[in-house]
Order: structure tokens, then C-alpha cells, then sequence
């Protein structure tokens, strides 16, 4: 058979089939094209994710740190937003989904196959990487199991909070890093103010999850994302961590699925009342452009002077 | 009420409301504008900069270290110029403002509402992260909150000076790394040089902001910015650690607020009087780069020779 | 001899000698070009990823950890994409091309080519740093060249499995690592999801390998590249390590050489299944999008209502 | 006297004085021009450079580490290349300009006020940063200056070889990495092949700067450029090390003045002989890459057969 060979270019491929085989294989179906998008890329950013995670508990330290996490979550986060990008949107996360529905960018009908295809990614992560790191787990822990003490090995796949912070540091914690990551999110993306360079979208969100997680990750591991946690928090009580990945922390499980919903419509409403809502419209704005598109903000001031002096 | 569905795009969200809710909303005066804005990317810049702070701190080493607060700095003051952008400029910094004033880019009545905006983000956001970290920090200094000392936790909130370094070496320390700041801010925006890819201006200034703090932060914790550190202080003065804040270091409080004033405007003078003053006018450099774009610094070197040889 | 002088940029050179000389030196046959490129490439990025493993190995942890290797060797990658670019294309990995050809990107005849050149860049890069870095290897054992114990060096140059893992887990690690970065290479050149900038091709390509090392990296250092690892295995074996290289993890080193090759092939077929085969028609794209270009999936979906409340 | 507002953006500044100042102000000799910005570009390259080793070296490790510094000297290069970029070419390195010299892209004429003016800047910078890190360093060290030895202080300002390595290592050491740059610098450069993207340069030449100190960092401490260390080694000696400066090493002092040099102009022939003579001529790319552009060099080969199969 035949190939059309369309281009090479930097190592990458983008070779098509014959067009016969090609239309039999097509899903039209926009909802079954976006489940699939969305769990692909929820699955790329988990695994890359939850591996960070593995690789730095089960190496005692000699591979990695909570910095490299940082790093690789950030990363893994971009890589999603690669796969999933303009297909589904690569919300990878059911609080961003909730938020876009509140505020009108996704339809409420929309959302349960967003928050499936989350769920079904970051189970589906959780189980391979638990297959490639079974022999590192089981050397580290010595086939023990579990989720708190020296050795523990739960905190590779779900989030458990610090021992000293009460639930309610914790659900407060929750609500403002997913409030920060909506707030930014909007930012990066309002095109009337400093937005991220078009095409950089992906780093741009990664370098606010790296961000997220310097500054808010030790109180109880910056989940920020209802499904990121509970798939593979549902996988480790299936495969051997049991019950106990519920009850650990005073029963903490609730709240990363709960709070970061919260958070989200918080930080998005935020963004919205102290930037968003206040931009100049954009006929008036595009005439003034026009004049002097820089000083905008000052040349409209009705109480500042028009004079200035050295 | 039906809500008009602008976009998705990236997980990003512009849903605006029904119009006539918007208007009502719609704030017109641009100061009021910029001070909302410049308030809450200072809020920004520093809820994420001091929780990489807090974070390091009450960790123990086990949540990251000086490089890790570093990058995290970087990133914060990133995300502080996408968040404030293009409606206050996102200055977050009074040294910055006054510096502007100075060359006539904004006018001086603006100063007190930009310093009003930058201190009173900073405090916000130290009080932020003062309840969002206050489990961890009883937890790490016993409940006793110190200014100094090995479990002190002021240094969370403002700058203190290394034992070592004298008053004077403080002060000139301050300077410098403002003016270099500056320097630097001014290099990065001048169109007729080398200036950073338009959209990159948010990254551009937080790696300026990284190398200060890789290779100007141990003398005394770079602050480079007056606001950045009195608000945190003040925070820290009412929220327990006592007046203390103001005495230790010798009376170190007022070095960085004073300093970086005095920076900034040696800075921007410095670059001014080494490159941006002798750039050619554009009318001819616009002339010459039809011509040649690329060889005009040597080509018009009259004192150099046209031949050449290998 | 007069010399054209073509143009000053940024500290880089591009001047050309007399045409008459030039036109006698240039290669016309594109084959041999391929190949000079492949391989200059190749070498460029195994100096330096090579180079990032010896420092820190025989620096006893003061030049660097696991972290710097990951990010010097993504690094590397990226040079190499400079270097070879739009000559070779950059493959510089045997399980790329291959992968290349069964999509119809590149010829099977050309294959051979690629996989030598890689082979000879990895086999004279390892020589390179065998001799910059050999006084550093003989202080640090003492002159004893092993393969395994405290002071084993030949992982310097040739990837060596943890002695945890089966050899079944670590076939299936490389085939997961390779598979995840050919889906990756894949999303990140489809032009019609959420390509990577144009011309920041090679950083893209180098944040894949820094996550791939970041996430899979313990349990066997990510070779993911046959030429990568069995060049600069078979220089260990002549270089005074012996066939130990060959024995060491249970008879390791075909592992990486044939698991990438089924690896590559999966991770595109799983891009191509997932999201590239039901990319709308390009036809009905661009009238869809001229229409309303951000709600596309949305908008097709035959299931969703177009009713939206708040 | 009134002042022309010109603009404000992103916290950036460029107020221009009244026209008759400038005049007055304004150099026009373009020798002058050149020497200023390159003076001042390798000053702010240095300045920020030996910081950062000044505080990893007096902060016990505390305040950054090898990695820290390699980051940290690659930002130091991108400020550099922003400061001096299209005034200067903000070469900083006397090995780049006499390659640029031998390629025919800087007038010989040009070569000594190039080196004047980087030896000056990077002198200028060791005595800034002896200055403000003067009580770090008496502090570190007790105030015994020393070249050698647990406390030596000398290695912030110049590069000493590891005590392993013999000199014809350290040659070839040197030789080999300034060649890797400028190999990188002419790939990053060359507009036929895949540079780096426009305006992203100052960042690309630091990333290969980063890259060397990832790689071949620890033999001994990448000088890579003459003036980057005889500056500072002519400032120690003044400055209280003494000659022993230039005993130090077996006479080190030599090797990272002579060997950039040699090994530059290597890198740039060999990357001219792989790849830049053998671009095909642009009259006849420009013809092929309107028929296909992304298959030119597979379709050229006249080996290759046009057959394919799936």
C-alpha cells in the first residue's frame, strides 16, 4: 500500500495512512474526541507526575528531591496541556472544568465526561506507574504497604497532609492554591492585559504549577485538583494500601476533592473583580491605542496632573 | 439570566457576564484601576515569594533550599507582571515607581497610590501567609516566634543582614543589586538594543530577579524593593514578633527602604549614559539597516580600516 | 585573499570564504550531508550529556546530582536539535528513525545511515570524554576500571539497570520511556493541537527528556536510545572495562537496544489513535474556524445542549 | 523643564531627556559607542557572575551550590548579551571576538579594543564584587587571603585546575569546551539550519553556557575565555592574594588565556565543515522549498529510492 509522506521535520512525524483507512478509523463524535484528548493527556501528566514522585521516594533520596517534583509536575502538567491542548482544552483537572462552567466557557452537560475522563486518566496513570516502580516500591518498603511511618509509600500515588496542620489549615491551603492557579490561569490568558506569548500556553501553566508547589506544597503536597487525587488515591486502596488511604489524616481524603472546587470559582471571580471586569472597552480601547498605545493607564487618570517636571 | 460563552481555550477562562451586570461593575476611573491592579500583582508577587519562604524554612531542608526560593522569587514577580501587566505596569516595587518618575515615565502624582498599592499588597499577602503557614511555623519554632536565633521565623516575612556584614557593606549591598535591577529592567525593554521576545517581558524580569538572588543574596536576602519589605515587617510587628523586627540587624529596616531608591536611579543612569543615549538617531539607523543590517556598529567606526584580510 | 563579510550578530559568526573555495569544499550529495550532520549531532549531544555523568560522578556529589544530569543531558538534546536541525532532522536516536520510517516520514534506505552515524557520533563522543575526563576517572578509582561496586565508572557512559529490578520490569520501563517520548514528539510538532512555539523546537524536545529523566529515571537511566547506550558500550569494552559491560544486570545491554524500537512505534501509534486520526478535516476546520475558531469541540458536539444557565 | 514622556510599560522605563541635552551628551564616534557597551556588558556578566561564586564559596554551601553557580553564570551571560547585544555584539570573550576576526566578521583593528574593553569590565567587576562581598569573605576565611588550601578565596575571582588533572588535560579541557561554544554559538546563529528563535538569542547563548559548566565544569571550573580570567587573576594579585595566583596550578594562569583562543576557531571550522558549507545554495533551496519544503534533504538523495511501504 501506498503512504502519503507529508514531512520531517526535527525528529518529528507526522505520516498519515492511506485516506480509506484513515476515514474508517476517524471518530466524528466530538464528545468520544474529547474524552479521548482528555484522558490521553490527563494520563501523560500523571504518569510523568506521579513517577517524579516515585522515583524520589523509592530512591532514598539519591534521585531527586521535592524541587525535582516541582519540577516534573510542572513539566508533566505542560506535556498534558501538548497532548490534550485544542482537542479538549487539557483541563486535567475537574476543579478548572467546574470553574469554566460557572463562568460559561464549558456546558454544564459537558462536565461529568470531563471529570470521567479525569478520573479514568489518573487511574489509569496510578496503575502503570505503579507496574514500573512495583520492584522499586517493593524493594524500598520491603513489601510492606503502607501509608504512614519511615517507610511509607502512599504518598507516592495521593496526597496526605503534614502531620501538624489541622483540617482546617488544610482546607484553606486547598482552596488558595487552586485559587491562585485559576487566578493565574486567567491572567496568562486575558488578551487585554500581559498575557503568555501565544503558542507558550503550555509552559506558561506549568511554570504557575511549579510555582503553586514551591511556595504552597509542604502543608499537604499542593493536589490542588479533585481527580489528580482521588483516582489514584481509589488505585492504592485496590492494590494493597487498603482502607487506611481514606482514614490517614483525620480522614483528608475529602478534602482535595472538595476545596479546589471551591478555590477555583474563588480565584477566577478574583481575577475577574479586581482586573477583568475593569478594562476599558475595546472600541474606546482601540481608539486610544491608536494615539498612544502605551500610556493608557495614566493619560486616563482624571485626578493626575498633566504636568511633569525633572 | 443567558451568559455569553466567549471562549475556551488551554483550560483558560473569559466568560463575561450579561452585559448590563458589567456595566454596573465596571470601574472607569483609571486610578481606582491601577491601584486594584498594582494591589493585587504585589498581593501575587509576594503570597507566592514568602510562601517559598515559609515553606523552606519550617521544612527543615526537606521542602527545598536557597535555590529553591530563588526560582520561586523569579516566578512570583512573573506572575505578578502578567497579573498586573498592562493596566498598572506592575511595578511592585516603590524603587521601581520612583525611578520611573524620575525619567518622566510617570508622573509623580501617581507615586503615593503606587506605594499605598505595593504596601498594601505586601502586608495582605504576609497576612496570608501567616494563617496559611501559622500551623507549620508554631509547629517548627514551638509556638515562640523569634527574630533570631535557630528557630527564628521573622526572616519568613522581611530581610535580615548576615551577622558578618557591616552596616555600610548592607547599604552599598542594597544599591547595588537595585541599581543592577534597574539596569537590567532597562536593558531588557530597550527597543533599539537587544531587548527581550515581545510577550517574554514577564519571564525576562523574573530571571533578572533569579540572578540577583543567585549571586547577590546571601549578604542580606535581597530585597531590592522598599515595599516588599516594610509591609511584611509592619505584618510581623503586629502579629507577635514585637518591635524587635525594627531593632534587629543594628537597626537594619531602613536600609532597604531607603537604599533602593538610590539604586534604582543609578541604574537606569548607568545604562542610559553607556548605550541607550549614543544609539543613533532612528531616522538614520533606519537609513543604515536598509543598507546593511547587520554590520552597523563597525561599519561606521571611522577609525577602523575597510580592508580586510585572512 | 578578500573574504565576504556577511554579518555581525549577538557575538556569532556567519562569514563566508571565497566562493571559489567554498564551491570546491561543498558536499552536493545529499546522502553524505545527512550523514555528516547525523553525526556531528549526534557527538554534540553525547559530549555533553556523557560529559554531565562524568563530572558528577567522579566529583563525589560536590559537581552535581541526579538533578544536573537530567537537566544537562535535556540540555544536550536541545544542542544536538541545533546542530543537526534541518539537515539530518536531528533523530540522533535509532528508535526515532525507525519510527520515522514505519510512519512513512522517512525512507527505510536511509535508515541504515541514520542508525550509522548515531552509532559513530555515540562511539567518538564516548572517546572524547574517556580522554577530558580520564585523569578525573583515574583519581577517583584509583585506576581500577569496574563495572559494578562503590567505585564502578563504566556507568560514565552506558546505562545499567538498579539491582532491584527484573529484567522484565526494566523492558517494560524502556519501552514506556521511549513510547512517552515519541507521543510527546508527536503532540508537541501537531500542527493542529498545541504545537510547540515555531523555532523552540529544540528546548520542547529537550523538556521531554528532562521529564522522561525526572520521572523514569531510577530504575535504569532512561537510555531510551539504542545508539545512545551500545556506542559508548562497546567503547567501555575496549577501553579497559572488558566484557563485564556486556555481562553486568544479567546480560543488560540489549534491553535498551531493542525495547526503544517497540516503544517508539507504540507511543506514536497511541498518539495517532488517540487524537491525530479524528483531527477534523482540514477543509472543515478552517471553515469552522472563520466562524467561531476557540469553541470547536464544544460547538460539534452532538450531545451537549447549546442551553447555558447560571 | 519639560520632559518627553515616551512611554511606560511592564515597569520599564524610557524617558528620553530634552533633545538639546542629548545632543550635547550623545557620543557619536562609533569606537566609543562599542567600547562603553562592551565594557558594560562584560562588567554586568561578571559582576553577576562572581557573585554568585562569592556566595556559594563564603555561604558554606548554604547559599548555593555548583549548580547554582552554573545556572547563575549562564543568566549572567544572557544579561550580558541584553546590555551590549546590538551595540557591542556583547561578545564578552576575547576568543569569540578573534574567531569573529578570523571568519571575517570583526576588522582585525576592532580585536584590541574588543579585549581592552572586556579585560576592563571584567577587572572592574572582580573589584565590585571583592567590595561587596569583602566582609563575606574576611568572615569565611579569618582574613587570610589564600589561593590554595580548605579556605582559599582566590578560586571566587579566577579559575584554578583541579589538583588531579595534568596540564595537557587542562589544555585540551579548555581547548575542548570553548570550541563545544562556539560550535553551539554558530548552530544557534545559522539562519539555514534551526536557530534560535528570534530574539530568544541571549537566552540560547546562556543555555549553552550552562550546558559547558554542566559537562566539562569540574576538570577546571570552564574559564572558556581569557579576559573572563585574567581580569580577575590581575585583581587578586593587587588585591591582597599575592603572586601566588599565578603559581597556583603548575602556572595554570596561561591555559585559560591561550587555549579559548586555539579552540575557537576549531569549533567554528568544524561546524563549518559538517554542516554550514554544505547548505545548498540559496537560489535553488529557495525553488525547492516551494515545492516541499520540509523534505529537502531526504528527496535530494540520490541513492534513496522513491519507493515506499507500509
Amino acid at each position: 500500500m501506498k503512504q502519503e509522506v507529508s514531512r520531517m521535520e526535527d525528529g518529528r512525524i507526522e505520516g498519515h495512512m492511506a485516506p480509506s483507512v484513515v476515514s474508517k478509523l476517524k471518530i466524528k463524535n466530538e464528545c468520544i474526541r474529547v474524552v479521548l484528548a482528555e484522558t490521553l493527556c490527563t494520563f501523560i501528566m500523571m504518569v510523568f507526575g506521579l513517577g517524579c514522585v516515585a522515583q524520589v521516594i523509592t530512591g532514598n533520596g539519591f534521585f531527586g528531591d521535592f524541587f525535582s517534583i516541582n519540577v516534573g509536575f510542572a513539566l508533566s502538567v505542560a506535556m498534558g496541556v501538548h497532548v490534550g491542548g485544542k482537542v479538549s482544552g487539557a483541563h486535567m483537572n475537574a476543579a478548572v472544568s467546574l470553574t469554566m462552567c460557572v463562568f460559561g466557557s464549558l456546558r454544564w452537560k459537558m462536565l461529568p465526561l470531563y471529570i470521567f475522563a479525569q478520573f479514568l486518566g489518573s487511574f489509569l496513570a496510578a496503575g502503570t506507574i505503579y507496574l514500573i516502580y512495583y520492584d522499586a516500591i517493593y524493594n524500598y518498603c520491603g513489601g510492606n504497604f503502607t501509608v504512614s511511618g519511615p517507610k511509607a509509600t502512599a504518598g507516592i500515588f495521593a496526597t496526605y497532609p503534614a502531620p501538624y496542620i489541622s483540617i482546617y489549615t488544610g482546607f484553606f491551603d486547598q482552596v488558595l492554591g487552586t485559587a491562585l492557579l485559576l487566578l493565574c490561569l486567567m491572567a496568562l490568558a486575558d488578551q487585554r492585559n500581559q498575557p503568555v506569548v501565544p503558542g507558550g500556553e503550555p509552559v506558561g501553566v506549568g511554570l504557575v504549577v511549579l510555582l503553586i508547589g514551591l511556595s504552597l506544597g509542604s502543608n499537604s503536597g499542593y493536589p490542588i485538583n479533585p481527580t489528580r487525587d482521588l483516582g489514584p488515591r481509589v488505585f492504592t486502596m485496590m492494590a494493597g494500601w487498603g482502607m487506611e488511604v481514606f482514614r490517614a489524616g483525620n480522614g483528608w481524603w475529602w478534602v482535595p476533592v472538595v476545596a479546589p472546587f471551591i478555590g477555583g470559582i474563588i480565584g477566577a471571580s478574583v481575577y475577574k473583580a479586581f482586573v477583568e471586569l475593569h478594562h476599558p472597552d475595546l472600541k474606546s480601547t482601540k481608539t486610544r491605542s491608536a494615539e498612544d498605545p502605551e500610556c493608557v493607564p495614566l493619560e486616563k487618570c482624571k485626578n493626575g496632573s498633566a504636568e511633569m517636571s525633572v
